[in-house]
């Protein structure tokens, strides 16, 4: 797999401004630390500048006030990371999916499929289901019964999308993923077991979410758990029954958001943060990394819990103890407080 | 899919008492605040009862004291939650499994599959495996050799269960789960590598168990990993080899056990609580979400660790960074104590 | 499945010295508490000596100490688990790999597919893929184009194999897996939404490397995400794009590394034990469970964070919610301290 393209096509798709000379051939992109001939890297981050003097790249992304002090080719623009960000959709190396039906897919009668629908090898779409225009299925995949997959949307292999599933256009879920599956509802049964609460709401996704690998979003109990638009999800990621993600927000690895919890738009979790259920974050939360949310957040902003510092672990355990004395500390402090100022 | 029902039915099923009119039809079941004409909603939690004044829905499932005071048709049961859920089989919109098995399923010749078994396609079944009566094998799951599926089990789509596992009837697990994967074990091999330890055991699992998707359950390493009857068990969860848990035991998303830790009956484990090999916790036992737990718990009662109260993440640091201080805090405050007791 | 081996042979295979009777017939291993009749024991650990008096095994491995108060049948050898574990690959029950391509699987014609594979049901690989000799890939599997999968690796039901992957000789992956998945790379575009950075690497693993269930290793952004050889890897566990995992390290279950995180070699992490983005671990470093690495780690040692005492729940709101008020305490502390100085 190889690229070629000219430093002047790609600053026409950037619309960025080109200093130096437009014929040079770019091949890739890497770091401007790795780069090497051919490589476009770019410069985001005011901390690597330091870097740019040694770089072997042909050609560098940067703002206007760097590319003052660079005497090699490069492309200027507002936001480097950004126009590299969107740079990497010409140098992608994912196979493209083939427009075709593979003939070991299984298909019910009833399911419709759109025009320049890619289906792999023994993927299984049940009755009623849907196929939207430029969709791909890819290998394993299994669609149940009714749900309905918008435009241009690609489902990895060895996804399982349960029945009555609804998602927009440009959906992209990887591999391992479950959309749809029960919801953990069970009712005390009064003599110590458990009575299966039958789930009987979908799950509703909108345009232009990305879905990464091993997460799960549960159906709904009574109504559809609901995915806004533009939402990022990363892997093991778990959306329980009836939650509602606004639109833009975004979730890292192993973030958890238990049943009916709502999260509002553009908000991000970090690293394994967590929503207890039913509780409500407004717009424009940000949770670091492993933050627990037990309460509902009503202003926008950034919240933490649980981390404490790194310690070698013989220290940690000495002040770890003493997090249960902290009720006792407290009292005997306020204590000698008040003698103090008797 | 639309569903039709008399109240009049609805409350023999559930042995309710009636007040209305028998003959009103019921179409689907909702929130007392959703609900709307032809739905029958359900009041199980005293906080909602304001909501019982304004609600549109066609009946109410409700206790006695509640009743009282409503005027429309409602049915009376000491426990309206645990009738909606008994309820919610009657308005399932999971599709029914088709009692076949699809030409595309690969089944080993040795392996025995009982009477009105569902198998869908792609899936593999290996030598010797069993396949009770009634059970349903979804598209694109894997069952190895020797494995034995009792009757009326659901298993779904990309579910992979490896040999040499044992479970009981009505046991249903959901997609993207893997059942009888090798447990963690490996001996340091005194040259900085590690030797592997293959694992001999198998998993057994009981009658009623609900696993949900993307959950782990590890064969033991020379004895079974054993999962009683009527456990239930939510996504991403980890069951470590050789763990054995209590009958009725419930554990949500993201909880691990870790290897050998035996779990009592009717324990709850919230979200991500986990607990360390090799410790035992008695029956009865609850952990609120995230709880680590390293060592025994011999008294029934709810216990917790971890969690600390959400805040600001300016605040939150500035704080938690005095953890790190705890130990020295605690010696200077016992300093001053005596110094002031002179 | 049955095993028959004479404790002499035993004895040859481990370098074993052998007291006792060399006909003695081994038909299982198990632990000291638990071995019956024709079973081989290991006594591994000093504080289970007390159980080798009431012992049911018909032979037992131990230590020159041990033995030496032992009346049975046994073997001696500098490390009694290392020899059990060496041990349980002349017991293991899984089932050979046949090596054979099933009529089912749907292999590219320009893959390459070495002797003595055996690929399984419904196994999908695409094109220029390569499977070295002597690999295996179980049911409904998929690796994508340009793949290269090294000798004598497992490759387990239902795991996803993105494109461009390389591994090395005796790689185990466990079933529902996935590796190469999009790393979680997205830009601000500036409107509140996310541009997507299409990850350009691939994954690299090394030789002897074990990978349970349900874990994932996202594909590198522009580099490869790097695995070293003989690494072990349990279950839930995630790897984002760019990390680089040093020789011999250990991840348990739900191990959290974040992106362009370095670990070193012969590094130890517990239960999830978790590593913020961009920050390096040296060698020999151990994270007890539920560790946060948020900085560097330059020396070897064991590390610690977050946990804390398991208490009562009632008692633990208490000591938690001083938490909240520990820089507050902490001044208030110093406030004294000074008064009382003067």
């Amino acid at each position: 797999m190889s690229f070629d393209y000219s430093l002047g096509e790609i600053a026409e798709y950037l619309s960025a401004e080109l200093r130096g000379n437009p014929e040079v051939r770019i091949t890739g992109l890497n770091t401007l630390q790795s780069a090497g001939p051919g490589e476009l890297a770019f410069l985001a981050n005011a901390k690597y500048q330091s870097q740019l003097q040694d770089c072997q790249a042909q050609a560098v992304l940067l703002v206007a006030a760097q590319a003052d002090g660079y005497a090699g080719d490069c492309l200027v623009l507002d936001n480097p990371y950004l126009g590299y960000a969107r740079l990497t959709a010409w140098f992608a190396t994912e196979p493209k999916p083939q427009i075709s039906i593979h003939p070991s897919a299984v298909i019910h009668p009833t399911a419709v499929i759109a025009d320049e629908v890619s289906i792999g090898p023994n993927v299984v779409v049940e009755a009623d289901a849907v196929i939207g225009r430029g969709s791909c299925l890819e290998a394993n995949s299994f669609v149940g019964a009714r749900t309905r997959i918008g435009e241009r949307c690609r489902i990895g292999s060895n996804v399982s999308i349960y029945h009555d599933v609804i998602m927009g256009t440009q959906v992209r879920i990887h591999s391992g993923s479950v959309i749809g599956a029960d919801g953990f509802g069970f009712a005390p049964d009064g003599q110590g077991g458990w009575q299966k609460i039958h789930q009987l709401g979908g799950v509703s996704i909108g345009n232009n979410v990305e879905i990464g690998a091993c997460t799960t979003v549960d159906r709904g109990a009574l109504e559809d758990t609901r995915i806004g638009n533009g939402v990022i999800i990363d892997n093991h990621v778990q959306i329980a029954h009836n939650v509602v993600i606004g639109d833009n927000t975004a979730l890292a690895a192993y973030s958890g958001i238990a049943g009916s919890a709502v999260l509002g738009r553009n908000c991000i979790l970090g690293g394994d943060a967590c929503v207890v259920g039913h509780v409500t974050l407004c717009d424009n939360v940000m949770l670091t990394a492993r933050t627990l949310v037990t309460k509902n957040i009503t202003e926008p902003g950034s919240y933490s819990s649980g981390t404490t510092p790194l310690m070698k672990t013989a220290a940690w355990r000495k002040n770890s103890a003493r997090i249960g004395q902290l009720d006792d500390m407290a009292k005997r402090l306020k204590t000698i407080e008040k003698k103090d100022n008797n």
